[in-house]
């Protein structure tokens, strides 16, 4: 074993590795940004490494949210109380107006702040100046994968259809060398991008080996349409395309039948669980239990803040794990483990680094979180998987590491000043609210 | 208008009054633990008074948390990942092995503790000893409404169920002149408790001008058990018993025809809806908005920790304002001002205490809560019921006042040794662990 150059000690490891294995009193050592040993503390020597004692805490991986739209963040509780279409038409009207390279930096900024502070150490993002959240992100010291939006109507970005592709080959470019950055590409939808356009994303996702997601299957409303324009389903319809498979990540997929489903499973093709966002726009409860008895890998996201209000992963998870007891009426449907698992190794394998994210493993990156076990609502703790899903929440991660690299530290995000974000936010308000008036 | 002696300013004060009014640089006078003045900053006295400058915080009323049973929190995360019948089997054993005045007393103190740092100023909670939750709520500073347990078969503290009227009338007794203390009946349910039962505990209640509270309609199997038993569904027994009434609190209600929403709503039976619980428990999906549109009052509440694991009264509010969107299909159900009248005002009416409680309004109690709004997802905050709804969380309360007393400062509970009971509840988890071996 290599010297380490940083070991944290805790009263619980949780590794989230493939037997969900929980160390009591447990040490993991980490050497240029990537984990050397795990095991019990007494097994973990510490000569010349920076030794962290995190009493009443338990260590996990960061989070991995697979879906999110950080720079929507500047349009939290925008406008509310409506229903969806003219919710929406509200949203986009503000957006048309609002956003530039600067707002973007700055909504990406915020949101990215927001998921650091709450333990999220990678996220799926999909939004306009993809460019602006990479900067952000090497501002913030977490990791993004994201890329070039492609969208048949006038984007908010102003950018027509013909130069997408353009745009988003450059973004492959531009982020080659850069060590925080997952680079795909990201087609808005079935119902808003061409065949030969989402084609055309594939085409350049598989020839630069990064990934390929949309959104799919979230409503009701979407699966009309698409039946109508191809008569087919969503995911047939991705099927005949060729757009399902080890490298595709599908965002929501609530409206699903079995045949689709199946074919999920068969293509290896990953899915991302919102709950929160489908409750709020009144889409539905995602077959989350029979996706997970078919063998799809099932991830965890937040969508935007415009959709769920917040970047709350720790919300997802507790959903993620109740949500579809109701819904099925089984009290054993979603186990802990695998609720656990979407907001970590399933979010490392659908990005295609499951040997370098996801779980406390060596060999992996030092990319983990303390979780405070001091407060009311954390004892007794019989389980810390069990204390993770149904009692944790984001008011609970105390310290982040991304790479090894500090990026929070008791509750304070070392790499942000937070207070001029929020003022910076609070600045746009009236100039956000006047565009929808 | 009388000199104050406690002033807050805040740059919102959500009154949760009747119109759901915001005051913007806002302030509030207290005298002898009463409000005596609210309105805009500059036109509230500080001469005499304590001034404290909440900025960056939102001041609202304290919570109120309909349905909990706080000593329950000793058994949190006990056992998970079971369907209901043997987890309840194996929760029941551990209840009967450990529960003791002590214990029940620990047990309340962690509960109550919990509650109070998340903005929750008063609790109705069902437990054994009721007692010992007067002694914990005492001792913390907060407001509880409790009283004798009904339960027909042998409870958990040991009693049967022939002493159970003058043990519930020995409560109101002992209670009488304590200014914390709303003093009831709480059968557990119809289903463990016969008619005569339940109508010795409502003539009791009723001679007392105390309320009267039983879990009802939870799940479909409980429904049938009735149906079985008496010929007829869980609210028309009530109904035909006499139990309905504006003294009447029933929680949960999930399992509810047309004409039981029109018994509820003639009657002017409270409500408690308990989302997380429902969830959890595979229970179902109250039918919130039908109850709403009949004029039903639908208060909040948490349930017990074993039901919902922790006692977050925050995520009560995220859920009724979301769950219901998802369930009926439309995006308007339940909107911000309902979610957080139903965790405030709401419950206020359901104690018979909508001149003391629920909302920040001359003569009413000083009880309320400060709330960050410096924190990325409170930014940018374009109205403060829609931040309170859908992004804020327990880890955003800094300070809680009861009667206009302090009892939460910047996080920290001023009543109790958080770190001493959560350690004593460590230290019980052997026993209990060992109990349902
Ligand atoms: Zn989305
Ligand atoms: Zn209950």
């Amino acid at each position: 074993m290599s010297p380490s150059d940083l070991v944290i000690r805790a009263p619980y490891v949780v590794t989230c590795d493939d037997a969900m294995t929980v160390i009591e009193n447990g040490a993991v050592a980490a050497r240029d940004g990537r984990i050397v040993a795990v095991g019990p503390a007494a097994a973990i020597p510490i000569v010349g490494a920076e030794l962290i004692e995190a009493k009443g805490r338990i260590l996990m991986p960061g989070l991995i949210n697979m879906h999110c739209h950080a720079g929507d963040s500047l349009f939290r509780g925008l406008v509310e109380n409506l229903p969806l279409e003219p919710w929406l038409q509200t949203v986009w009207k503000a957006e048309r107006a609002i956003l530039r390279p600067t707002t973007c930096r700055l909504g990406a900024e915020l949101g990215l702040a927001e998921l650091l502070l709450s333990g999220v150490t990678t996220v799926m993002d999909m939004f306009w100046f993809p460019e602006e959240t990479v900067r952000a992100a090497k501002a913030l010291g977490i990791r993004v994968a994201t890329g070039g939006i492609f969208f048949d109507p006038p984007g908010m970005d102003g950018h027509l259809a013909d130069r997408r592709l353009a745009d988003a080959t450059a973004f492959f470019d531009a982020v080659e060398d850069e060590p925080l950055i997952f680079a795909g590409c990201l087609p808005h939808g079935t119902y808003t991008v061409s065949p030969q356009h989402l084609q055309n994303a594939a085409r350049l996702s598989r020839s630069r080996g990064g990934f390929w997601c949309t959104h799919a299957a979230e409503t009701a409303a979407e699966q009309a349409t698409i039946i109508e324009r191809y008569g087919r389903r969503v995911i047939t319809h991705l099927a005949e395309l060729d757009l399902l498979g080890p490298d595709v990540v599908l965002a929501h997929c609530v409206h699903l039948d079995t045949a689709e489903i199946d074919l999920l499973a068969a293509s290896g093709t990953h899915v991302v669980h919102n709950p929160m966002s489908n409750l709020k726009l009144a889409s539905g409860f995602a077959p989350v239990p029979a996706l997970l008895a078919a063998g799809v890998n099932v991830t965890l996201g937040t969508d935007g803040a415009i959709s769920g209000n917040d970047l709350d992963m720790w919300l997802a998870i507790r959903l993620a794990a109740t949500l579809h007891k109701a819904a099925t009426g089984n009290a054993a449907a979603v186990t802990t483990a695998e609720a656990l698992a979407m907001a970590t190794r399933n979010g490392a394998r659908a990005l295609n680094a499951a040997d370098r994210l996801g779980s406390i493993e060596p060999g992996k990156a030092a990319d983990f979180i303390l979780v405070d076990i001091g407060r009311p609502h954390a004892a007794p703790l019989f389980d810390p998987v069990t204390h993770l899903v149904y009692s944790a929440g984001r008011g609970d991660v105390t310290d982040v590491f991304v790479g090894g690299r500090r990026v929070v530290e008791a509750g304070r995000l070392l790499t942000a000043d937070v207070g001029a974000l929020v003022a910076a936010a609070d600045a746009l308000r009236p100039a956000i609210a006047a565009s929808v008036v």
